[in-house]
């Protein structure tokens, strides 16, 4: 049995690590930590595990508890893990961050967006950017996985197959993404207080948030050259869930099916994403619950456009589960172990 | 492997039956029959199951697939299956039925309240009340389960205890209910129309719904007097979840530990049945997804009241849930085969 | 013009007040008053506000505006104004209290359940209740309103008919209520972060409501004799709305069209007050946006109770709107004086 | 007072009609029509009127009425007006049409996306669109106005400065707009079936929206030349409301303050446009309630992009409040009278 820990256990994404591996068959959860939490049982905190999960909130430190397991999941603010995490640390254990402090691999980009100081660039380049369906070579051979953002896992999926082909200009690429509360966490603010979310809608962080320099470069890794996205999120007011609705240009004029050929090329036998019947486009309900992406797609032939829509379960494909999805490449077992629940609806 | 079917499989609780038993190391679904949609995919009606289920829906009738399968779950709407089910099909193939065809053991009471003729009142006596926790031994060796009704579920599991103990008035039980949308299925009406039911709430049948006859026999076959109960249901804009609210009257002056001890002495061994912590009442949060049943409850001492609150996943422990858990009584399964999610959290 | 201040105006029932009483055709709002928003723009707090009110917020003092308005609006937390008022600032200038402090009559009470310390028994003593359909009289005549809570509005509303009838037995009175998370207000908490409170149902303060006293004050007052009720307020995720649920046994047997006929006598000429049609019961989105109460009953002869159902907005019959209508009471205007919305559907 | 008939009065927007004209001081409403619930009294529908309108529906045929109005509502499916409608009623009656029969200027659109058939050209010529802040003059001197449709309001309102002002490439320009439920109106459909949209988010009618032609006509007409839009919908799960986050490309470059210049040029002294200070974007909450329209922008230097952001009530500045302004034009009243209400919040 894979020896486990998570450091952040009581946040969002954290909970639902804990839900996640709970019942996975390879693996025995060890340390759950929380320096808010210290000392507390599981289950008065996130009272879904009564009966269920006994273990109590400790204060582990990474270095100590690094000789004692085989994998650390790390769901810590931005900026703490990079400052917790070293060389010797990784050769005890291996380890998945679910922060931002790995996934920009150049160090200015990190200081500009994130205001992180990496004292050990030799990390960040070790550091696998985890989206599995891409990075799935580096991935199984790697000690350090940075985990994906939510919004990036999902524009990625829909985007990466017409850049590797080539056939989409990089100069008009807009995704226009809406995303459910969790993504927030669990930490009190105005924006995420009921009456002042509920029952109504907004962007933020137009132009500004971080996850466009993220989207940026694995487009611009793929394609050999920068490549610029307009990228604005929206908050809705629903639990979970996020819809990316990503517009480009194409260089030519395709045929549906030529288009549905090449994502079928990339994501027939993958286990994860789905392709929605023409005409059919995704719903964040459908993939609730799961570790499923689905991704559906119109041409737009007046305009010249094609129109690409995602949806992911934000906290699971966007976070613990892709997370899990890794940590079993890593570990060689089957990728889709403990990661096989089927969407829940209506729910 | 149980070769299973179900009949109107395309309802929210066929669906959720499909969901839970797809993954139910025991059985296979063999038929999925439903009259509208006869033909179709079933992944093309619940666009959740793609890429898991490419079984197609069929009309099949109740007689020919007896022969073939071990089970068959019945969802029905009302009235029907009573028309449908004989002794000798019964022969064939052990039935549950989660309409409420033969939940009133009293035909009367059938026609009173559902306006249904049961031709076959033998059928009626055989039926066992699929209330898994308190009707154990009587399930294990039917062939023929009336699964509860959503609310009766949830306000019998808060009650029960106190009624074979003995200690509640019997004359003043109020139960205050509220429900999830969910559980009015998925035909359109005004009442389920987004906009009617969003931001607000309602009771409804108020003195008037089905479910309170069922409450009180079952009630009453326990105590061996009648108990006539107030129960008035209320529509919450929630997808899932129902949570009652229970009040009566205590005989004599009991302290909180005293009570404790006679909901742990029913329910400690129980696997669904989880006891909030003192001054912890249910949330339906907290069982979502799953097959729990959540109860606290506290003492109004000045007003020598008893307050129950109970919640549970109105689709699951409600319905599918149950249902399956009955089944695997009735194959001598380990009882929570298949249904050992933890509830899912926030969704 | 009727000169008029808010202290403690950036919260959401001094928000509504400013809403109100901008359109209100004999006021002109004077003071915004916001220790936590001092020389803000109001706007740039409640965005609605925009391009229609450039007011200010300031730090208004209560005794140096008092000489120069004609009324104040307090909503101020518990335990605040008590230490704020004087008798001589009620010579300068009306007040209405929206806090709790005035609320219950009896200091004893004030410290068991708000732990208030009330230095001026007196004006206590010369607070009345502004419940106005029921203390029309002396509101016309007083300066020092104390407005009642949300809770107690809805369900004093539903019950003094009977009580003052005399009909009602006083030893089992139930009020199972449900409100939207306005009615906690602005401040954060992890009860109303979206996710916490989104989708789910849940009792709080079970029997130790601090509107339990408040209730049970007026009917007691009411009836002649001291009365317990057993009273369970529930959260509910919805903005706004307060349905109460009440239970009642009823001293003997009666028509529908009697209790009617009782209704009707307190109420047919309430502006304010609608009773349903038999068979309907209200639903909180028919009175949102609106100071109506709606009301509506059965009989459950089989139990030989009463149930009745009353529907409020809480930020306006159950607070805002209440006020003003106060206000219109105390400066012999219209009663219903800027308060004539229809309530707005589907919103 | 000006004698006013709504047909279609039971509809969504024939309810918010009737509830915003019942308190206009210059309007009576003589005629509520409706096919659907004939002879029924109109609070028996929306309950919200309980002893406010006490009104009965008819059926009320438009030729005869013609002669007893000053101006008629007709909130109608759409093809129904265009074959009611004829000139000898016009001279009678002034009309505001709701439906989109009269939108679309040319047969042929007609034809190809709603598939009317107008046997009098005529009246499609003299049909002036009522977008009120961009056609005040023809809007004055119109006896038949067509009211815009809910997102062309909300898009063209963000977009025609730009246009009008010649700075907008026209090739690249794309609408992602998100809406509330009640756009979709109270026809049941398993779309707006409650458990079907609540808690998820889903485009529909990608590039083939209705409202695409109407939006490309408007800004066509302005600019001169052809214009094409790619047009997203979304559906969201909240009762009311439209964002619509607009991106183009500008020929040259420009800085925030030129760009807010040129939004001021136009709508500084519009009533019902409020501009969002820099760095604060619309958000469907704040309009709640309201006519108004706001909106927002940036510039997103690096992609060469601004992005502009809108949001309105769709029942009020999307439909019915649209259309009363328009009335009030037509009978040379000031602009915003019955229209003044202060966006609701929370609600």
């Amino acid at each position: 049995m894979i020896k486990a820990g998570i450091i952040g256990a009581t946040g969002y994404v954290g909970q639902e690590l804990v839900r996640i591996l709970y019942h996975h068959p390879e693996v025995e959860i060890k340390v759950l930590s929380s320096k808010n939490h210290n000392n507390q049982v599981y289950n008065s905190i996130y009272e879904n595990f009564n009966k269920i999960c006994e273990m109590m909130c400790d204060e582990s430190d990474l270095e100590t508890i690094a000789n004692q397991l085989d994998i650390v999941f790390l769901t810590l603010p931005h900026g703490v893990t990079s400052k917790l995490l070293t060389d010797s640390i990784l050769k005890n254990v291996k380890v998945i961050d679910l922060s931002a402090d790995f996934r920009l691999k150049s160090v200015e980009l990190c200081e500009e967006w994130y205001n992180i100081k990496h004292n050990n660039k030799d990390l960040l380049n070790k550091a696998v950017y985890g989206l599995s369906e891409w990075k799935r070579k580096q991935i199984r051979v790697s000690r350090l996985i940075t985990n994906p953002g939510c919004y990036p896992t999902c524009a990625l999926l829909c985007l990466l197959p017409l850049i590797k082909e080539g056939i989409l200009e990089v100069d008009n690429i807009i995704i226009d993404a809406k995303s459910g509360v969790s993504g927030a966490g669990r930490s009190l603010t105005l924006t995420t207080h009921f009456t002042e979310c509920n029952e109504s809608i907004k962007a933020y962080n137009v132009t500004s948030h971080r996850h466009t320099p993220e989207i940026e470069q694995q487009l611009s890794e793929l394609h050999g050259n920068e490549i610029s996205v307009t990228f604005t999120p929206h908050l809705l007011p629903i639990n979970r869930g996020i819809l990316c609705t990503c517009y480009g240009n194409l260089k030519n004029s395709y045929s549906y099916d030529e288009i549905k050929h090449i994502y079928e090329k990339y994501y027939h036998n993958e286990f994860f994403i789905r392709l929605t019947r023409q005409g059919k486009f995704p719903e964040t309900k459908w993939v609730k619950g799961s570790n499923y992406c689905d991704i559906g797609f119109t041409l737009h032939k007046r305009a010249g456009k094609i129109i690409i829509i995602g949806a992911i379960d934000n906290l699971i494909k966007g976070a613990a589960g892709q997370a899990v999805q890794n940590m079993n490449l890593m570990f060689s077992l089957e990728e889709n172990m403990g990661l096989k629940s089927i969407p829940m609806f209506p729910v």
